[in-house]
């Protein structure tokens, strides 16, 4: 994808206006399945049962608490990338719709691979706890790309007054964030523990970098 | 229904506008039941617990796995079918949404099926949860049909620019489909994996078929 | 309520119409509450465990099927009602929003209520089960009736061109449901399984008897 | 934040209309959330097994009860103010979505710190549960202040008709919300009880007084 690149026009697709898919269902719909898996990992919190010493027992559960807000922080931040990218669009399409089901696939399997590796981190499967989370993470924000990859290839999908450079600047920092993602899978092969932390400095990075920046504005 | 039938223009519902439902409430609320029925199997899925070997238990659990992608191809491609009828519409009533519900009943139950087809695959009632998931899927898929093939026949519901053999074509293929899930069905009385075998091509297929076409087309 | 009321004119709202609540929030927030309600009792569904016969097992859990149909049926219900209310609305305010707090509030303890009168009909329980289930019903029902009520008198809240008539033949109807309700309680209190085969009735003509008149009308 | 404050014209973010972000989207996924968490605590009611006295057993899990209506009242209040706030909102911008994503966090914590404080009140640990419950609550309801705030500064965010008074006055509604909440933080380090009567009292009063101010009116 680069910036001489040429949207292919689909004549087909252009006379066949009913074949396109109403976007608002597909941004509810959407919404409905972030909603959910931001939430699912509540159900993990423990509550300490009565009769044991509170405070020791909510500390004791840190690494739950650590995957809640790490999982609230990546899926909040691909349904933020999500949000950002649907407002290019003024229709889907058969494909677009199903490149979002996988994306929702993905997403929704996050709470699982970080209650995993929340679970594992301790013990003789952080390795692989922490890859898999990696890889999902991957996955999950791969398919983000794919969307927006394949949005901007056909003039049909994306809204009329859409500025190229913007597209080609979204494309190209997506690219660079998968490119991290991919290097902390390979450092998490060597040291899970240094994986996990630079997956909690991105995951706190997404949601403070900008609130400083607020302040820094005023 | 054939390409000669005629809308009937149900003078009553003409001059009660006011019977007719709003289709926003309609769509929201579908698009809510939607993305939590398809979000529920991973609360299935299980996260071994600490201390044993990682991988061993997660590919142990392959099913699981399986279940939860196939239900979501499912009931994703039930509701891109849902997306596609709505749009066609401008209205609703009293029937229509209805049939809605009934339809959204059997929808909610495709994760329970989905479960118990892949608990049960491996041990003696193999056929009968190949049979229960087979009934679910025709029942939930026959209602897409039955609320296109009420719409199709109320002027006062559809949209005015409606391309008549677009309709007829869509419920060729609506029927093509239920045709196809009742055959599986009498199939996997005999060999229910030959049936799990095609519902999982069915599934596949349907993601993957069009981002096939989507390479072919660039 | 009777056909000469007159809808207060609330000067003060008037002026002050910055105190108002968008209608669209009150829509989506109680779609996703009754979207997640009606679906909540397929997480009490049992799947039988493995090596189990399937079929008798399926079949002696067959109050948890009847009672996800119920609740479905009356969430649904409530949910039909809930639409066609507020599509008489412009707007919403403090009090209504409230009265609507209440309502989902009742809503969803009905998943609760349903599961208690299903476990206990058999039981020693059953007189008790089946009025607690039939109260949390009149509550919730009562509910859109005390909605509709208020709506009904505040000019600023309904849509311009309201039909009088029609909100007086709604609030009728709802009423005559409430009695009934309210006599099926008592009845249930001297005989609950008559109680109880009453709301299956109630239940299942809610949901069949328009489409039988879908049949009639062709 | 006094009645001279101005907003900060931001030009740069003026010049780049397409760095803000929608806010029907912004809408969508906080009314999910809100739904999931203010239903969550649904699952926590015990239904007594069978064979049990059911009357009684009811009776004895009256803290889980009281436990949903409180979280139930809180949690509606909450996204009464979210709805009050976006409405004077024309879009969001990257501070604005990240501020309603750590919102969000905090008011999904509420039903685990409500499940928390009713399970200990009895007990050792009352202190300490009703002491995070406060916390969250404060937190929660202090990120709506914070939303509040950065929104008001903003000329491009907020809708162009906006009364300052009406800000002003909100967010002062809003401060003195806090420091009642803050207090009874403390209060609680010393008498839980009292504290935990104050959460009731307040919960009831949102809901309760304008129901009454309802009745007054007419």
């Amino acid at each position: 994808m680069d910036s001489s690149r040429e949207r292919t026009s689909s004549p087909s697709s252009a006379e066949d206006a009913a074949d396109f898919h109403p976007l608002d269902r597909f941004n509810a719909f959407s919404d409905g399945v972030f909603a959910i898996v931001i939430t699912l990992l509540v159900l993990e919190l423990p509550v300490p049962p009565e009769g044991v010493p509170l405070l020791p027992a909510l500390a004791e559960s840190w690494p739950d608490f650590l995957g809640y807000a790490i999982s609230f922080a990546f899926v909040g931040g691909i349904w933020l990338s999500h949000a950002a990218l649907t407002k290019h669009l003024k229709r889907g399409d058969a494909v677009s719709f199903r490149l979002n089901l996988v994306l929702l696939l993905f997403v929704s399997l996050l709470p699982f691979s970080t209650h995993l590796m929340v679970l594992h981190m301790a013990g003789e499967g952080a390795r692989e706890a922490v890859t898999v989370y990696g890889v999902n993470l991957f996955l999950a924000s791969g398919m983000i790309t794919a969307l927006l990859n394949y949005a901007a290839h056909d003039r049909y999908l994306v809204v009329d007054d859409v500025d190229d450079d913007k597209v080609i600047r979204a494309y190209r920092r997506r690219r660079k964030y998968l490119i991290l993602i991919a290097a902390t899978i390979l450092v998490g092969l060597i040291a899970p523990v240094i994986a996990l932390g630079f997956y909690i400095a991105l995951a706190l990075g997404f949601i403070v970098q900008p609130l400083i920046g607020m302040r820094r504005k005023r």
